[in-house]
This record gives C-alpha cells, sequence and structure tokens, in this order.
C-alpha cells in the first residue's frame, strides 16, 4: 500500500533557536513514515460524522464545492461541519485548565498510524476526515496543519471557524503559536498523543519565547465529545497452533535474554505500540479497521508480566492460555487498560528499576513518569519490535503461503476485469467490491488488510485517491487503471499494487510503465551485504525514472506482518527504517504520476533472504513473494537490460509453478489458463541473459549482409 | 584521498539512559567523517616526536616489534615514547583543579580534520602519532582509545603507562570513566578541543551516573608541554584578483543577506573553521601542513566585522586590502586571536543580539557563553560553509584548468613508472617523491595537497598506508601499485587514485578492479534530482562489488575546494553531507582491498552539472574532471555494461581533448602519445551503445552459421 507523499531521502532541516547542545535538528517531515491514506476509514468517518451532524446522505467526502470565507455571509458547502459548538464547549475546557492554546494531533495513544472512530477527535472538532493533520485552538481561533493532499478536503469539510494551514511542520505550527498565544501563557496538549519527539519538537521551537507546554492527561475534546464511540466489546483471540512457531512464554523468555543481555541492565520493559502486545501474547483483536489489534499496553519484568487491556474482553479461555491467575514469571497479571500510568508510577518508586522504552512508540504521558532520569533506558524501537521485524520459519512460510493464495484472487480479479471492462460494465467501486470479493473467498480471509484503492484515468495520479460514489470512473479500454489492494489472513498479510491498460497505451504511459518496472526489479535483484538500510538502496527504485525526469513522491516500500499492520514498522526503506536482515519482508512500490492523466505504480511484497556469492559470505537479496503477472502489453522490452530480463523470466517461472498449482489445487482451470498466457517467458538470447533488443538487430543486420557478400 | 575506514551506511546506534526527550541516540561513530589518514603528518609528527623524546633515528614510526607489558620489566621496542614526565605533570595540573580524569581528544580549537605540531596534544602526551584517537588520564592510570588501523602503531609507540583500548566510541570512553572515576567526581575537558555533539554525547553517558563533565578553557596539556611549537609567524596572504570572482566585501553582503532572511534574525554570525573565514576573505595561509589554512575566527554582524587572528602576521597591504582602519559595516576589524571568547561574551550582553552558529564546527568553549540561550541560532552548517559548497563560475573553471595541468603531472608519472618499474628502479618513496616533483613543475603549484600514498602490493591493502624506509617496497611487475596523491595549486585542490599493474594481474584482481571501476562509473553517470544526498546514491559505487561478495570499508567521496583543504565538508557521500546542487565538487572513490595481497582504489573529481533529460527540468549529473586514463590491462570488457563503456569512451574522448591540448601546449610529446594509446576507444557496436561483448560472440556465431548453412 502506498506510502506518504514525501520522499525519505529528502528531509530537510530548519533552523531553530535553542539551548541545547544535542537536538540540533528539528525534521520538518516527522521521521515516522505514516500512511497517505486510510480513505476507506475516512469513508467511515465521513459517514460516522454525517450521523453526527444530521448529514446522512453519505456523500460527505467530495463535493465539487469549497467553503468561500471571505464573502458575507460566508459560503459553506454542505459537506462543511458546523463546529461552533465543540469549540465553545473545548474553550471552557481550556479556560478551566487556564490555558491559551489546546494542540489535537491525528492519532492515538499507541500512536498508531490507523486510528479507530473513537480517536479520531480531529475529525470530531474540525469536521476534517483526512488521516493526516493537526488541530490547533485558542480562544479566539481556530487552525488545521494539513499537507497538499487534502488541502481540498478540507476546504469542503470545514466551516469558516477554521483557517486552513498549508504546511506540516511543527515549526510551523509553534510559529503560529507564538503569533497568537501571548508571552507568558501556557499551550495544552494530551501527553497520550504526543510521542517523545513531537512533544521535543514542540519544545524546541517555543523554549526560547516565553510559552511553555501544559501536559494535560485528560484529553479536553473526550470531555465535550459527548457521542464519542466506545471501544468495542469484541471477545479477544489467540492465534491457532497452526500459524505460530514460537509460543507466548517462548517470546518472553527471548525478550527477557535480550534485557539482560543489556549492558544498561533494564529491570523493565513497557511496550506501547499495538502489535508490540498482540505480537508477544499471539492475540489478535479487532479495534482499529483493517488492523487486528486491541488496545493494550504490557509491562515485561524479569520475573513479572503486566497486560493493561480492557479484562471484560478476555475470555475464561483466554485466562487460562496467559496464566492469568498466578504471579510468577511467566504469569500474565491482567490490569485494566486505563491503570497503565498508575501503575507505572508505582513500579519506578521502587529501588533499582530500570524501565526500557522504544522512543519511536512510546506517547510522552508514560515517559515523563518514568523518573528520576536514570530510571529509563531508551533506543529507537523495543526489542520486541526489531525482534518481530524478522519472522521465523514458520511464519515466513505461512506468510509466503498467503501471497499464493492472494495471488489467485487478484488473478480472478484480473481476469474479471478483462472480460468485463469492455462490455462497459466495471467502474473503480465495482472493482474494488469485486477483488475484496476474490480475496474473501480464499482460506483464512480476514478480510481487506486496507480500504481498496481503484482508481482509473486521472483519479489514478492522486496518491491518497480512493473512489467513491461522486468520483467513480467507469472502466474503459482507453484509461489506464491502478489497483492497490490486500488482504488480511488468518496467517498473514498482503499488499499488491498493479496497473493495467485493456486497450491501447501511449508511449509515454508504456515507458513510464516500464522504467516503474525497472525499479521495482532493481531493487528485487540487488545483491547487498546484511544489515544494508533500505534509505541507501530506495534510488534503484527510481533510477530508471531519474534518467527521463521522471520521479514519484512517496516513500518505496515498508515491512508487513503475519495478519498484522500493512505498514509494519520498522522494517522498510524510510529514514529512519533498521537495516535489512534474513526473514524480513518489505514490499517494493515505486510509481509514477501524471497529473490529471494516469497514475502507475508496481508494488510487490518481498522477503530477504541469504545469496550465495562468488567471494563473500552474509549477502543478501530480496525474493519476491507478490506473485501476480504485470501488464504485457505496457512493457516496453527494448528498454530491460538483459539482467532486469532474466529477472522477470525467473520470477514468472516461480508464479508458474507456485500459483499453478494452488490454481490446480482449487480447480480453477480458467485461470490458470489466464496466468499461464500472462506468463509466457520474454524471449532472452544467450544463456547468460546478455543480449539486448537492439542486438538482434545486430544479429540480423549481419546475418542479412553477410547474406549479401555471400 | 581516501575516507575514514567507517562506511557511511552502516551508522548504528547504541542505547543509553536519558533525561532528554531531544537526543534520543548516540552515534557510535562521531558523524563528522574524518580522514583514515594523515600519513606524511604522521610522519613529521614522528620526526618532531623523536627529536623531542631523543630518538633521532627517523625510525619511530614502524618497527618490527611491539611492546609487552606483561613481562618484567616491560619490554618497549625503541619506538615507544616515555611519556612518564609529561603524566606526572599533568597530574599535578589535574589535582589543582580538582579533577579525577582529563580528556585529551586528537583535534584542535576549530574541529579541524588535519592540524598543527603546535595542537598535536594527543601525540605529546601518549607518543601515538596516529591521526585518530582519545586520551584520558586520571589520577593513576592512562588509556588511550584508537580503531582498528592504529592499534599496532599505538603498542608499538605507547610506553606501558598507556591501556590500549580498542574501541573509538563516546560510549566506550565513557563506561571507562565509569568504572576508573569514583562517584562524585570531575572530569575535566578543553572545551575549544570539543564540538557541541562530543559534548553532548559525553554528558549523555555520564548524566545519570553521578560523574560530571568540567569545562576548562586554559588546556592543561599545555601548560606542561613546555617546547610546544609556537604559531608560525608567515605572513598571511590574499589570493590574486584573476582567482576570485567575487570579492570578499561582496561574500560579506551575501551572507548577511541570508542573515536578513533568516525568520529567526540573527544579529551575527560566527564563523569558527578555518576555511570559513579563509573563504569569506579571500586569504590564506601556511599553519596546517597540506591545508593554507590560518588560525581565525570571524563573528559578523549586519554592521561590524571581527576578524580574529593573529595580527602581527597581517601586512600593510592586506590591512588596506581589507579596510582594517575604520569600523564601518565593510571594516574588518582586527582582533587578536586568543580575544575571540572575551569579545563573544562581551557581544551577547548586547540587548536583542542573536548569534548564529553552524554546530559541526564551532566548538563548546564559543558555544557555552551563547547565553542566555534565546540568543543562540544554530544550523549544522553555516551559511559560509554551505554557500561556498556551490562554487561560482570562476571557481569551477579554474579548479577545472588545474585538473587538466594536474593530469599532465600524474601523466608524466605513470609513464615514468612504466618504463622505470621493469628496471627495478623505483620504490613507493622514490615513486611518491617523483609525482610530487611533477606537480611542482605545474603551473601556480603550491605543493601537495596531502602526503602521497603510494603502495605496492599487500602494502596498498591497509586503508592508511603511506610509504616510510622501512616499509618500503620496490614496484615489481609482480605487484598491482596504487597512488593517492593530489595537489596545491593556486587555482585549485586536486584528488586522484590510480592503480596499476605492469606485468600479468591475475583474474581476481581484473574483476575486482572492474568493479571498482564499474562503481565508480555508475556514479559518475547516474542522473538524479537536484538536492539527492550522496548517501542516496553512494552505493552504485559499491553494487558491481556487492555482487560477487565484496566491499570496501571506507567513504565512497567528499567535496574538494578551490586551493583549500581536499577534504571539503560538507560536500560529499557521507551521512551528515548536505544534498547535490550544480556547481557542487566531490571525489568519487570506490575500491577493495585484499588483506595481505592487494588494494585498488580509482577515485576521481567531478563536478555536479545540470543535464536536459526527455520529461523533467532540475535534473544533475556528474562530469568528471580529473582526467588520467584508467590502466587498460586492468579492465575486463566483459564484465562492463554498454552504458558503461559508452561512458568510458567518451570520458577517453574528453582526457584526448583537454589534456591533449595542454600536453601541446607545455610541449609535451612523448606524453601526448603515452596519453593517445591510453585513451583508445573501446570497441563500441551501435550508435546507442547496446552490445555486451557476448553478444559479439553471439553475432560471429550467427555469421558462422549462416555461413555453413549457405
Amino acid at each position: 500500500m502506498l506510502l506518504r507523499a514525501t520522499p525519505p531521502h529528502t528531509f530537510t532541516h530548519t533552523l531553530h533557536a535553542t539551548s541545547d547542545p544535542q537536538p540540533l535538528r528539528v525534521w520538518i517531515c516527522s521521521q515516522r513514515a505514516r500512511s497517505v491514506k486510510m480513505p476507506s476509514f475516512s469513508w467511515l468517518l465521513a459517514l460516522y460524522l454525517a450521523a453526527l451532524t444530521g448529514n446522512t446522505d453519505g456523500a460527505v467526502a467530495r463535493e465539487s464545492t469549497e467553503r468561500n470565507c471571505s464573502l458575507t455571509p460566508p459560503y459553506l458547502p454542505s459537506t462543511a461541519v458546523n463546529t461552533s459548538l465543540q469549540l465553545e464547549e473545548l474553550r471552557v475546557q481550556m479556560r478551566a485548565m487556564n490555558i491559551s492554546a489546546y494542540i489535537i494531533p491525528a492519532t492515538d495513544a499507541h500512536l498508531s498510524e490507523y486510528i479507530a472512530p473513537r480517536d479520531a477527535r480531529l475529525a470530531f472538532m474540525t469536521g476534517f476526515t483526512g488521516s493526516a493533520g493537526t488541530a490547533v485552538v485558542t480562544l479566539n481561533k481556530a487552525a488545521l496543519w494539513t499537507d497538499s493532499r487534502y488541502w481540498v478536503q478540507a476546504e469542503r469539510q470545514m466551516d469558516c471557524n477554521w483557517e486552513l494551514e498549508k504546511d506540516v511542520s511543527i515549526s510551523s505550527v509553534a510559529e503560529w503559536l507564538i503569533s497568537e498565544v501571548p508571552k507568558g501563557d501556557e499551550i495544552g496538549f494530551d501527553p497520550f498523543l504526543f510521542s517523545l519527539k513531537t512533544q521535543g519538537d514542540y519544545n524546541i521551537n517555543l523554549e526560547s519565547t516565553d510559552r511553555s507546554l501544559k501536559s494535560i492527561t485528560e484529553n479536553l475534546v473526550d470531555k465535550v465529545w459527548k457521542e464519542r464511540p466506545s471501544v468495542p466489546p469484541d471477545s479477544l483471540t489467540r492465534l491457532p497452533d497452526r500459524v505460530i512457531q514460537r509460543t507466548w512464554q517462548e517470546k518472553v523468555e527471548h525478550i527477557r535474554t535480550q534485557m539482560g543481555d543489556n549492558p544498561y541492565k533494564p529491570t523493565g520493559l513497557l511496550l506501547s505500540a499495538l502489535d508490540e502486545t498482540a505480537w508477544l501474547f499471539n492475540m489478535r483483536g479487532n479495534d482499529i479497521p483493517y488492523n487486528p489489534f486491541f488496545y493494550s499496553y504490557t509491562l515485561l519484568t524479569m520475573d513479572e508480566i503486566w497486560l493493561f487491556l480492557h479484562v471484560e474482553r478476555v475470555t475464561e479461555e483466554l485466562k487460562v492460555y496467559l496464566n492469568a491467575s498466578c504471579e510468577g514469571a511467566l504469569c500474565v497479571q491482567l490490569k485494566g487498560y486505563d491503570t497503565i500510568l498508575d501503575h507505572l508510577k508505582n513500579y519506578v518508586t521502587r529501588p533499582g528499576v530500570k524501565v526500557w522504552i522504544g522512543t519511536e512508540y512510546t506517547n510522552y504521558a508514560l515517559y515523563e513518569v518514568i523518573t528520576p532520569q536514570d530510571k529509563l533506558l531508551t533506543s529507537s524501537y523495543s526489542p520486541v519490535l526489531t525482534t518481530k521485524a524478522v519472522k521465523d520459519e514458520t511464519e515466513q512460510q505461512i506468510l509466503r503461503d498467503a501471497h499464493v493464495r492472494d495471488a489467485v484472487a487478484v488473478i480472478q480479479f484480473l481476469m474479471w476485469l478483462e472480460k468485463t471492462v469492455p462490455e462497459g460494465n466495471a467502474t473503480e467501486l465495482t472493482a474494488a467490491e469485486y477483488v475484496d470479493k476474490c480475496r474473501s473467498k480464499q482460506k483464512d480471509s480476514r478480510g481487506p488488510s486496507f480500504a481498496t484503492i481503484s482508481a482509473s484515468g486521472p483519479n489514478a495520479a492522486l496518491a491518497h485517491y480512493s473512489p467513491t460514489k461522486e468520483t467513480n470512473r467507469r472502466l474503459t479500454v482507453d484509461e489506464m487503471y491502478l489497483v492497490d489492494s490486500g488482504g488480511q489472513y488468518l496467517d498473514g498479510t498482503t499488499d499488491i499494487t498493479r496497473t493495467v491498460h485493456w486497450g491501447k497505451p501511449t508511449e509515454m504511459q508504456k515507458e513510464a510503465f516500464t522504467r516503474v518496472l525497472m525499479g521495482n526489479i532493481e531493487i528485487s535483484r540487488t545483491i547487498f551485504p546484511s544489515g544494508t538500510r533500505g534509505v541507501n538502496m530506495e534510488m534503484l527504485g527510481r533510477r530508471a525514472l531519474w534518467e527521463v525526469g521522471l520521479n514519484y513522491g512517496h516513500g518505496t516500500g515498508h515491512g508487513v506482518g503475519n495478519y498484522f499492520g500493512v505498514h509494519e514498522w520498522p522494517v522498510g526503506f524510510q529514514s529512519n527504517n533498521i537495516g535489512f536482515r534474513a526473514g524480513m519482508f518489505t514490499s517494493i512500490e515505486p510509481g509514477y504520476y501524471k497529473e490529471n492523466d494516469f497514475g502507475i505504480r508496481i508494488e510487490d511484497v518481498a522477503v530477504v533472504v541469504p545469496v550465495q556469492t562468488k567471494y563473500g559470505n552474509n549477502y543478501l537479496t530480496f525474493d519476491t513473494v507478490s506473485l501476480v503477472p504485470y501488464d504485457r502489453k505496457l512493457i516496453d522490452m527494448s528498454l530491460l537490460s538483459s539482467e532486469q530480463l532474466h529477472w522477470l523470466n525467473k520470477y514468472y517461472e516461480t508464479i508458474r509453478s507456485l500459483v499453478g498449482a494452488e490454481l490446480d489445487n482449487q480447480g480453477l482451470r480458467e485461470e490458470k489458463d489466464w496466468m499461464l498466457r500472462n506468463t509466457e517467458p520474454f524471449a532472452e538470447i544467450g544463456s547468460s541473459a546478455s543480449v539486448s533488443s537492439s542486438s538482434l538487430t545486430l544479429i540480423a543486420l549481419a546475418v542479412a549482409m553477410l547474406h549479401n557478400i555471400v
């Protein structure tokens, strides 16, 4: 699935006044990569807010008109949400806390990329349902910061209570705060919704200006959000044994070993990200759309385990599974989700304790109670996240298996499109429904892993597009079509993008598609020393595009999980991702987008595998596990190098073998024929794959000349 | 010239206990790239110390035996320096300051990469003359930290007063300090020799341990170093008009414009790096071997200029040039070098001032006096460094010109070797002398830009090798030879490495050489968007090596100056270098080193130039300005892609044209013939350069087959 719009290799830094010798830079872009879109989630939210605001026609997200606040009275489209009441009520709360401004981020207490409706505070306050943004309310003003993907949407959804700030940097928010908040006043924030870095960046930007941040653990929006959705009552589940190699007890022991080996001798490890706890206990939930997570924290010490969650959702069977009725080293003591802060405070009063936290996923509320400071040990990622990043043999195998079944679904879908589109009966929306349906028929299906991006023609050029009734295009043989979709399966999470054309593509479309494909292949086939970071290789995905002055404005890949998040960090090609090791899975997804015309993305998931080299040891490469052929008519073979051609043929051989067997297995004969047709080997001359197509012409010429001579 | 031994793409971070939400990581490796070797400087120092210690035979640096401190009495080679006296005297100073340890780094107050003999405090204290290291003295122990390149040398040069710690991380020094310094005690350091980052890293590692750092501005080593060399009396010089496009007044106005444009409104800019002041005023000095720098600082405000230097070295003519007798906006007020701290303290007492510093090159002593904190504005690099990084048209042209003359010298040298080596008369040392001699004959020569690395056979596998009497090898037709050398010219600084073989190289040598060359070409020919960072492209220099499991352990390139440092930051391929813009010059220098066998490096300097692409604007590529052919017999043509071959032929065409004209100009006929022979075009078939050598075989085969058929 597509990453956010900022290329990871072009971080810029801003100057700032500081008293601190260490934090010398403020990154304009958050170093944590976030998804550029959660369209279906926005849609859910839009529906939710529509209900909330009495706008029940469902057409909230898209309308052709934007607000015009310079008119008297202002013009507001029907999609705009009246926020006067919630603002008034929030300001009452703010006055009671004696703060002059309140910052409202778009995340949850686990710094999740996707959030549940009950955490959509930004949308509740502003009306704006985009996935990225920051709102600030002062006693007489309100402003929203979001990036260019969302400006139009914000102008359609917000009323004139809100200024739209077309920037996303913390320094920009801080500048605004400095101009709006009087000297000496305080600016409130919910420390549960701030990462350490966010808090630090605000602090740096404000500290020499005589305005200070005030941490308020009771969220002020929640106080005025009367109909805030509650936590879903669904029971939590454990994974079946057949998808598990390591029991939770083994994982706990393994993590404790790492704690023991750490030179700073942590006594406790605090887990805050939702997939940390879910991974450790081999459990899943359903609290966040598309993500089988459940609200939780874990505090793991060398001889105790505290699991913080909504205890009422833990079945008796699960309690037995977790060994929840004792207090020993392998007993899981269940504690209320909301008691984490008190328990943590209590724990750090014990003499000699030191709590290890991963700074990228721990919120400021938990961080700030770990005092005195020598009780704290930090790393960017907890040992759970770095351990989880390398899949064990079972996880690798079942994730590969899930991709084989997923390929069957995508092949069914592509075959259906090939038939249906020329008949004029398919649209972006029906296509999105159909691919979901195909996946749902596969074994162990648990629904889509994100809202399908189904985009035709110019719609595909919008990075965060997902179809709605208003924007829905009929699929035709005259337009390129991009589909980025994935499934959750009990054994794995998938994510694949294919771009196709059912008519005659232009030369430029073919060239761009081929160069995107070349980027995908160049990353996939590259050989590199173990530990090499993705950010140092991702230009291979861009290089063929750069050669002709093309590029794309999003990241090049992200980790994927085993029935987990479709963006599973810290694996991937972003600047804050860790080095690649054998057993990691990542997406590889270069693209190209021509405004108002078309969009191309080719995305596959690959596993990092050891490779034998002529001279050295400990070298790795990628093995692509997404197994769906590319559209042949979009490939300009003359651009491919012999090595790229060779890679492509080998990849197609793998599809034929693995997906062929599964298609046989499922008795899908027509699909198998389609797959075989679409994976026929491309002409390769010479066993070592070393002639380009223009050489073929040369051979022909040489032969012709010789003929004349003879 | 070769960069330090740590590959820039494999930074690791360590865990640490911290109270601060911002500085989440301590980089084990200093992010500032440093040269791995300053061999001739070490040699100078060795001679200097030999004189100092009565060891006058000059054979200090290399001897076959190492100290053995476990014997009674300990065995000490003649190369070891008795440091008992200086240690005793230093401890007297330490007791007087009430500190339990004293840290001695290897840099100077300008955080220079190369240092003058008077700043070689580490060598004076330890006997160890390597370019990298940190010494710590406690009241009863002494230890040196240095990296693997220098372990043998340290064991030969240090006496048994010193422990050798085989690590270079600040956390390792800190751990040792924690074990040796009692709780509550203070650890002294000279803040002039610490960067902000160094101070911060020590602080982070020590802060929760009840041991604190004590900043002592009077260096304690200087107090006991009675024969410390004084500042050279040489007068400073200004650059002649013919090598200048921008006068110092224009540069000052340009920098002031940037200060005015900065949103934080700095009132003053403090320049600490030696090349900052030298660049601003178009002046040069001679204080540091190979580097035409002079000890200086500048404090530039919107209406005043204070230049801190040894005023007695400024001639009357220079005073006129600098407009030194007034106090207006374009008058340079000359102040004593040692008065910087007082002036700065004084300046920050003025109301409303804000001082802009570049954190990478400002020492902690200057930083710590800029209080209160809202008087400080930081960026990684000062606007002088980022402005200097992009050469103006004149600088570009004269730097290109200098490389043409430099190529003549290197070609003369290579031709001489080709004749001399088979006669058995050349050694590493005579070769190094000869190349320096060749350069000295070229117009505007100002000596070598660093000590020539002249290394044959296994010696070339040592990253920091430079020949000495003891290690000197005779050059033969049986060994590969690596020469890394450069010149200072009034119009530019050069740096080039060639690896040659005068006999029959092995297949492995040819393969490795060719793959290093492929790396050089792949970087050189790549097309990328303006602003792309070198660190995101440097894997192109390694990729052909990685394919067969080979690699190299140093950086891939660094900026170069106009009659300045041979490593001119922040341009290059290191992780802390800025994005490439048109007009920047960088070296490109992949390599491969086979222990005890041979070493290969191919280094060229290239300028970043705009390139026309099919679809996009604002794309760049490299134009190689080093103009010396590679050894043909080491190139395995079958490995090169058609694009690489095409690049190589175009490069050779450029050499023929530019160096050919200069050779004609200098009347060097034999050299011209040699150059023409060595730049003969390689066979390329097809106008678009698209057939590999194996295709040629195929054509031949096709023709042969047809012949039979016909």
